[in-house]
């Protein structure tokens, strides 16, 4: 037990360090998440280092620049021009969904390897292009699914291996947020299709549910059905605003999930086998807390540090690693492209009321 | 608060008390749960006693009544000829569920009140019969749904009632046991669909998460959604050895549900609402824990010594009070026959593979 939790956030994947040297990025999109979250983990990380901003306007990328301590500011024209482009030798993508291919495929006409966050893209089409686009151009695509290196998720996906819960039999995913209390604004873009995509919930919290099972369980889903439901009217443009599911994966195990943009804010994942039981509370947004339950037995772990910062050290750490050291990536774009799809199949199955079939 | 928590398990329904007389109860189907819960919880209240106890056997039925200083024992054919007849008002039927009615039909002809175990019976069909036989019969007929006497099911109803949560959004119901480890037996008759009717994980499980949420919520389901899946051995004969079920409620609010006889025991009932989110683990089977959360608050209520056998003797209590004050049975045959009518859909759902809509 001692030696459990002395081991709790070791990084089994890690195969480099600083004298690997590090990697230089360009940030593109200023949204509170790159700027409040991602730049410090990054700052904060032995393996990379931010070089350049990438913003709307010259001006806004110059002040956030300087304001960071970052050598350089660019403009989105700047970057597609391929401005300063021998100061980073890769992008982190978090602009709104529909703006992901753009940036991806500048980056890799000028041979930089791309960090794109989730979902990647608006649409399955435009993902498959996103991947198509790195493919040809031979650069590193990796989807930011920052629950892959996130401790508690990890010992988690060992338990599971190690037959902890006994044969995985259902699972339930929850994440909910107020997002108009959060960002006050109803014309804000993950309200708007054209740029979030299929939807709201599903797209930007609903993945979190879906992706973290498919890690954990290392098995796909076979078919899904869905309701969603929008009432509120900052919600009209997308069909989501509250979304339900019901998933079957491989080997009969079943998942269900809620999501909702428009709720309380809680996240949960929580895993019933025939033997035990694995519960990540809150799950999603840092401090993943984990109760884990065999027979009658049960243990609480509490990771009180790790913060949605630390989480994103975690990620960029792994991306440089894989960098670095020139080893595969586990959630490359083919694995990114499995959410999308899934995403798909699940608004398909609420707009016709059935279920829908999936071969991922 | 302090209020609050001297009150908690307070019974605002009572309205008789020892001096308007005791029920004296006919207990039918003496399994573990009649013995060791529903009797003793009687014998602990003031409104009701045990006079009766019937069994398979005259030899069954005397030696449990001489074991648990019981007036007199009969057989189930001692029963039906009305033996005894004076020497009870009521009968509580803990029987398979496929025998319900026709306890329930000799009882109506005895002109006994009838206090029946959920699921109310095997089939809509047979639930609706039973339900005109005691209207035929002008007796009273109440289902045994305990969660409605717990206190913090009660409590949970109050604080929705009172906007504690805002709108509900979202409802997350399980319910799951390892049958096999308890009853170690394939041949029991919850896994026998002549007995137990349309399946078990959802008529025996299933049915808390379905039920509680109408009578926290005070809305009927207008669609269900379902995947059943049977695997192990044991439950060839019934569809759902595991289940998930998606519902959408009035007021669009959806609900998700799972339950599996062959899983790590846990029970959890979760709402969650614009503003806030109850949470109540365990739900189902004693000691029922309530999590309450709104904005950044959050409070836990834990009741220690309320378990099964005092969830038991609040419902017995509750059922004797309706009798006793003449007063109208909240969860009498129609409300039962909603839960038949959800489950028979569920099963439904489940068979077709698509959605089926319901006008309860």
């Amino acid at each position: 037990m001692r030696e459990w939790i002395d081991t709790y956030d070791e990084r089994t994947w890690q195969t480099t360090d600083e004298e690997s040297g590090t990697v230089r990025y360009a940030l593109i999109g200023l949204g509170w998440w790159t700027i409040d979250v991602a730049l410090p983990a990054i700052e904060s990380s032995e393996l990379g280092e931010v070089t350049v901003l990438v913003s709307s306007s010259s001006e806004k990328a110059d002040r956030l620049a300087a304001e960071n301590d970052v050598e350089r500011g660019l403009s989105y024209d700047e970057f597609h021009d391929g401005d300063a482009a021998d100061r980073y030798d890769a992008v982190y993508i978090g602009t709104p969904n529909a703006y992901h291919l753009e940036y991806a495929a500048t980056a890799a006409s000028l041979d930089k390897a791309v960090l794109c966050e989730k979902p990647m893209e608006a649409t399955v089409e435009r993902a498959t292009e996103l991947v198509e686009t790195c493919e040809r151009a031979d650069v590193p695509l990796m989807i930011a699914y920052r629950m892959h290196t996130e401790p508690a998720v990890q010992r988690a996906r060992e338990l599971i291996e190690d037959g902890f819960i006994g044969e995985p039999v259902s699972v339930y995913g929850h994440n909910s947020q107020p997002l108009l209390e959060m960002i006050p604004d109803p014309d804000q873009w993950r309200l708007d299709p054209d740029l979030s995509g299929y939807g709201t919930s599903v797209m930007d919290l609903g993945i979190y549910s879906i992706n973290t099972t498919r890690y954990l369980l290392q098995r796909e889903p076979v078919s899904v059905r869905s309701n969603m439901i929008s009432a509120h009217e900052a919600f009209d443009a997308v069909p989501d605003e509250r979304a339900s599911s019901l998933f079957v994966f491989e080997d009969d195990i079943q998942m269900i999930s809620t999501a909702s943009q428009h709720a309380h804010e809680d996240t949960e994942l929580k895993i019933t086998g025939t033997e035990g039981q694995i519960t990540l509370q809150p799950a999603f947004h840092g401090e993943c807390s984990m109760d884990l339950s065999r027979g009658d037995v049960s243990i609480s772990v509490e990771h009180e540090t790790f913060d949605a910062e630390a989480e994103m050290r975690e990620e960029f750490d792994y991306f440089a690693d894989r960098l670095l050291g020139e080893r595969e990536i586990y959630p490359d774009g083919h694995h990114g492209l499995g959410d999308m799809r899934i995403i798909e199949a699940l608004h398909e199955s609420a707009d016709r009321g059935d279920v829908v079939t999936l071969d991922l």
